[in-house]
């Protein structure tokens, strides 16, 4: 048997090997998780790549072939290969008895390949439940809590978005100790059954870019035993789920508000941005304090000087109340609040503050305060 | 006497902030050297930054002001803050008794201070010689041979651009011992008595810059003992040359050309290109195949497998020819030589190869071959 002649559109090539290789990771000890699985059955071709906790496959189109064939190649020097060939014109990929060339126009690449037996493919499992969202929907949904997710290893049961059904909503949170974000959405049809998951930060992430692309498109996501699986327009993302519990963290959200003031989100993300750029240091706590009709945040900073700065709010109280954040939670806050009116209620100085829109939504966000 | 409030159009403000900048270096023991001196005479503001090799000084038109005063803030912190005001605003600065804030809308920055007298001040010199180039040619004219300036330091005559006068003609030449960029130049008036002058790269990145953005306006060149001052549109450098040799470079233009070819350049940039993405481990030589029709690029990877891609080629020898480059170097070459078709003019393959237009013109580019 001679070679195998795959021949993609290198316009549909390129955007599905990219999202292949959002999977790959570039410090992996094992050779073959550099690679991109290849799969041709004569009828189109599936690209796989993994890091052992996340595979993602995606189909593209072929022009034409002459015949199956299976074996991987290193990813990321494919991308950046196929990268660089005109739009519009043909890739081909040649696969023979060990060695894979790629070639457009006057160009062609020798690659080493690695046998397709060698990767390690994450099996299936059955599900546990499985229901849909639109992909612009799952983008906003991961996208409103990001933020709060801890980085701090040690914590791992907090390193990514806790998926959870209660009363009759399905609901995404995130925590690192120091904020806490939640959102209640509806239940979508099927989720009823959808066990508590904590899915990867690395997982939320490829699904957002994967969702955003495709819009309305609806996405299939499945829940079994200690994995998840999205699936969408011939991209398909498996992952481990977080083997953890993640704390009871309703508690945290306060319901005793003491102050209250309404905010102008925009003016509010505008100051607090130029009173962060003044602060060329380490100082990243801004005192916040509230009067009738505006709201000031003022960064201290030992070597250099005081930054100020003011947006409009209504506030009601006789006395001006301040409080301390962190400069950077407050403002991922404000950003992940895409609401024209924000919603400050407070306990005191001293507690949780809880940050809404005006009147409350979905999106509760909850900061706890620092000395400023 | 009360405070001194500058106020200036955020719009003119900024820009000029940022051109000062330019000379500022973030690791400087040298406190004040972090700074930008403000200098206001009641008509106009003057910024200047230095580090202690180059000075940048900057004219700045005023809004408005209350009188002289002289000190010294933070210049990159000034830069963010002024940076994260809206255009369209005005700023002003307020100077009283050893602090200075910083004003825009309802943001108020306080700043540091350091007094005007301590700023080092590059003094004037009697120029030698002086001469106009405009600003676009000068752009042209650096950028010609910049990218053949050497970075070992321990060659430091050779970190930065040569400029001299020879056979009525002024030249520009840079070299790093593997390659070397000679520019020739019709001599500007008062250019004559020119001296030897090696330009630091620094200084020659910052007037590229400048030159830039001020397109036909005259650039004025003054050269003194040790110094090279250039001024155009309020703007002006002051930088010390290197106090060094620079080599008789002339000699490794090679003159006995025995082999010669014509390549189309943006087919050769391209081709060179795909083969260096094709290489995501240190192997930076290609082997460059001359023959008839076709120019061969290959890159060859002991981790992954050969590279190969072409571009036309008009060559007449009836044997090919091959000869090995360092792959950045080329493409260095090949875009510098602003050209559509490019010569290559070899002696062997173990001698020098000149780079040049076809017909050869002003620029001169020189590469030593290396085993590919």
């Amino acid at each position: 048997m001679g070679a195998a002649v795959l021949v993609f559109e290198t316009d549909k090539l390129l955007p599905a090997l990219r999202e292949a290789c959002e999977a790959v990771e570039r410090r992996n000890a094992i050779n073959v998780l550099h690679n991109v699985l290849i799969e041709a059955d004569g009828e189109g071709v599936t690209l796989t790549t993994s890091d052992l906790d996340i595979m993602v496959r995606r189909a593209v189109p072929l022009e034409s072939s002459n015949g199956a064939a299976r074996f991987t190649v290193n990813a990321l020097r494919l991308l950046a290969v196929v990268g660089a060939f005109q739009s519009g014109s043909q890739t081909a990929i040649e696969f023979d008895a060990g060695a894979a060339v790629v070639k457009s126009g006057r160009a062609r690449t020798r690659f080493a390949v690695i046998p397709a037996d060698d990767f390690p493919v994450i099996a299936n499992s059955e599900a546990t439940a499985s229901f849909a969202v639109r992909g612009l929907a799952l983008n906003q949904a991961f996208g409103a809590v990001r933020h709060a997710i801890s980085t701090e290893e040690t914590r791992y049961y907090l390193n990514g978005i806790f998926l959870h059904v209660r009363d009759g909503t399905l609901r995404f949170a995130a925590t690192d100790g120091y904020r806490l974000a939640q959102l209640v959405t509806p239940l979508p049809d099927g989720a009823a059954e959808v066990p508590d998951c904590i899915i990867p930060t690395k997982t939320v992430d490829i699904m957002r870019k994967a969702a955003e692309v495709r819009g309305d498109a609806p996405i299939e996501i499945a829940v079994s035993a200690g994995k998840i699986v999205f699936d969408v327009e011939g991209f398909t993302l498996t992952s481990k789920l977080i083997d953890g519990t993640f704390p009871q963290y309703e508690q945290t959200i306060p319901s005793d508000i003491k102050v209250q003031a309404i905010v102008d989100r925009d003016a509010a993300v505008q100051a607090s941005g130029r009173v962060l750029v003044a602060t060329s240091d380490k100082v990243r706590a801004a005192l916040l304090r509230f009067a009738p009709e505006t709201l000031s945040f003022t960064v201290r900073s030992a070597d250099h000087g005081d930054a100020v700065d003011e947006a409009g709010c209504d506030f009601d109280a006789k006395q001006p109340f301040e409080i301390g954040f962190n400069l950077r939670f407050l403002r991922d806050a404000l950003q992940a609040l895409d609401v024209d009116t924000v919603r400050f209620g407070m306990t005191d100085a001293a507690g949780p503050t809880l940050l809404t829109s005006n009147p409350p939504g979905a999106l509760s966000l909850v900061l706890m305060p620092m000395r400023a």
